[in-house]
């Protein structure tokens, strides 16, 4: 359809991937098959769970993963590679299998999001832009869908694209934020490539370019009466700009019977603001007429200014919902957890100094649980690719490092999380519409119970390994202590 | 070049630009004469200056400027947009005048980054990608120039690309980091296409997928000998990583004639690890081996490292450099500031409740004074556009605000800090070479006095409002008022 089509990030990787590719093939080591595994080991914002996103758009990278004659010549001027690499750059050919969890899924710490099984050359070379493009929009979409239940079903837009980390940011942020629920974006870009609604009405310079606050006002609306949102702060909110948003709305838009779409407030006291403009546009005979804020808000403003009273109907979200101003990095990473030796699976483990950066070891698969009476998600199990679950028997499940707790479940249900995506190469799996993955992911987050989705010390949903899991671990962790 | 050559982002802009601009035509304002400038409020991390940063892709987005076919469809399906919007979208052609500040500028809130001037419907349209990317590159510049100063002369490299939000983000941000001083990236594609050298050798993916450590180091030796960092942590830093490190040195580097050219720590307590790892290569004989660090570094983390006589060489610095996470939005705004009437310049002013977010009105120019004797910037002071300053003569400048706050400066000369970029729409500004930018970024913050660049509450630098400026804005206060 457009300039995605087509582009070729294959060099944004970081240079150490190439380094040990080169080193890899030195080695004779092109045919090993290794396992590698994305997830991530804490929520941004300390929230409860993560939205999974950026799916699409790693498949777009993977398929258009392709080293150019431009690229070549780079590598050669580093006079650090061999001919051997030089020849594998020509002939690369993606080759890998790839399971992952489908966008708008919830997710919790410690789960693979992503399983790439393949030649250690190729799944190792796509680590940078996995990790980029997974963590990217997982952060947005997580969260949007914060700044969404804060909203408790008031409309949010996403309006961040100014102060947004790069185009990519924008488009690709504009795309997560509706994922995770935002009904549209101010960004043109992102409705034209992604589908997302574009809203959007007026600047303060639309109004500072007219003689009067009034002869703005009524230029726009008789432009557009059918969209007719007025910002009122250009001078004073309750002086000048809600008592002439009524003007226009009684001599413009009622002689054409059309009805006014907003007032908007971006600056001062919205709290306060926003009770006050209510009852003036209540008195005028304007109760429909919806306040949209607008001014540096996140869930934690929209929150407060809900609890406090506010008439509210609307917000416009920008540079903390773009950027995930609180919390702006989603810690996303990429490890080996096994490789094959004839024909077998050999889990591989990485010890560190730091307790959680830690491995679990193995090649895997996720499963969750339900309740079956009231469809709740109850905990989610980390078992080895191949173990399944019988959701006829009791399921005991523990937790891995307080191995005394555990837990025995009765009357559920059990769904695989991750969807197999590539298979030796080629993508099998057929990509959802992006309005399907918003709906998904609302059904996601509804069957998470209240607890989990507290913003300020949330329960901690249990993510448990299979005991089969925990074995290999707790043995590869005393082998190497 | 590449890929950016042909990069359309014209539709890269917020909805209201469009409905603006519509809105314009409509009220038969195509002729009038706006004049816009960006300017930010605040320096992230609460810093004592920013540095300017993307100008040479605000150019690169100006020249690309068009609507498609493709756009033009998208406008008439969304049935709010007149047909003389359309035909102007059909014969576009930018005509504005732009005025900037260089790339590498020190520069501080208040003060207009770039002036536009033109055709209200052209230069209001180029507000939201304009501050997208002076925004997210003069973030990136600023948070790598606190990083590097932090480091005291010690070598700074970019490794974020993972954690980045979006390519883009990755790309130019290896970009703007290079700017703000850090000697490379891990980035390969910012190499490709900026020349910002690629940087970078092994994950712990490499050293667990050999049977032993020791194997793991010793094969990438063998292929590197002349680029040997090894990266010490997978295992245990000082029981395994350190002395299998010397080892590798020993056996395989020191019969080649090799130096290595560096560990890596990337977990546990760097600055604890750092002295003992330091102490280990010294006994060996390996006083002349870097320690590089990399585990969520940023300014403060490496101030109170070094501080605590941490033996470190070199810093790897992720995802708190590459989304300035402490402080991840620069707030860059877009303000209209004057229009012409009867060929005259007349001044446009925002008033708000929030004080911080009044705007100074008037077509403006900057300068910034310096002292002969020592050379350091003493001020800035922002003029109307067509005021000179005499070096000659003292000069008298108040604080904008408590304006009993004077002082007189003698001795001095002055610059003006603004080039023109483009002349009724044609490029008049010859594009520096990246490693000029980052030369002359290095000058600008050498010419600062330290006062300026602490990073606890630094010292305010003056930026006063010529006589002239004052009084208008005073004025228009008043009537306002």
């Amino acid at each position: 359809m457009n300039w995605r089509d087509d582009r070729n990030l294959t060099m944004l990787a970081d240079f150490y991937e190439f380094t040990m590719a080169n080193g890899y093939l030195e080695n004779d080591m092109q045919d090993l098959i290794a396992y590698f595994e994305l997830y991530f080991r804490t929520v941004p914002d300390n929230g409860g769970f993560a939205i999974a996103a950026g799916l699409e758009q790693a498949i777009e990278y993977i398929q258009n993963l392709k080293f150019t004659k431009e690229d070549i010549d780079y590598f050669n001027t580093k006079s650090i590679f061999s001919s051997k690499f030089i020849k594998f750059l020509e002939d690369f050919e993606f080759c890998c299998d790839i399971w992952a969890m489908p966008e708008g899924r919830v997710v919790f710490p410690g789960e693979p999001m992503v399983i790439v099984r393949g030649p250690v050359v190729q799944a190792q070379m796509i680590e940078t832009m996995l990790l980029l493009l997974i963590n990217h929009q997982s952060l947005i979409a997580t969260k949007a869908n914060r700044i969404v239940r804060a909203s408790q079903g008031r409309t949010v837009m996403e309006f961040g694209s100014r102060r947004a980390q790069g185009a990519d940011a924008a488009n690709y942020g504009a795309r997560a934020a509706y994922i995770g629920g935002v009904v549209g974006t101010a960004n043109t870009m992102a409705d034209r490539d992604f589908g997302v609604p574009a809203l959007g009405t007026m600047a303060h310079s639309w109004v500072q370019l007219f003689p009067t606050e009034i002869e703005a006002f009524k230029a726009y609306a008789r432009v557009f009466p059918n969209d007719c949102v007025l910002l009122v702060d250009t001078y004073n909110t309750l002086k000048s700009g809600v008592p002439n948003a009524i003007k226009t709305f009684d001599e413009i838009l009622k002689p054409l019977g059309k009805r006014p779409k907003g007032i908007r407030l971006d600056s001062g006291d919205i709290a306060y603001l926003s009770k006050n403009a209510r009852k003036l546009l209540d008195e005028a005979g304007y109760e429909d007429c919806p306040i949209v804020a607008s001014s540096s808000l996140d869930e934690y403003k929209i929150r407060d200014m809900l609890l406090q009273g506010s008439e509210l109907d609307a917000f416009g979200v920008g540079e903390r919902l773009i950027t995930s101003k609180s919390s702006p990095v989603f810690g996303g990473v990429y490890k080996l957890v096994a490789i094959e030796q004839d024909g077998k699976i050999i889990p591989k483990i990485k010890i560190s100094e730091n307790i959680e950066k830690i491995t679990t070891p193995g090649f895997k698969n996720v499963y969750r649980i339900y309740d079956r009476n009231t469809g709740k998600a109850e905990a989610d199990l980390i078992t080895l690719h191949d173990e399944e679950i019988d959701d006829s028997k009791e399921l005991e499940i523990f937790h891995p490092i307080h191995t005394w707790k555990r837990k025995k479940i009765n009357d559920f249900y059990s769904e695989k999380l991750m969807v197999k995506v590539f298979d030796k190469g080629n993508l099998i799996y057929d990509l959802p519409e992006l309005d399907d993955i918003k709906s998904f992911c609302k059904r996601e987050v509804d069957s998470m119970w209240d607890e989990v989705k507290r913003f300020e010390f949330p329960h901690k949903y249990i993510v448990d390994l299979s005991l089969d899991l925990w074995t290999i671990k707790d043995k590869m962790l005393e082998e190497n202590s």
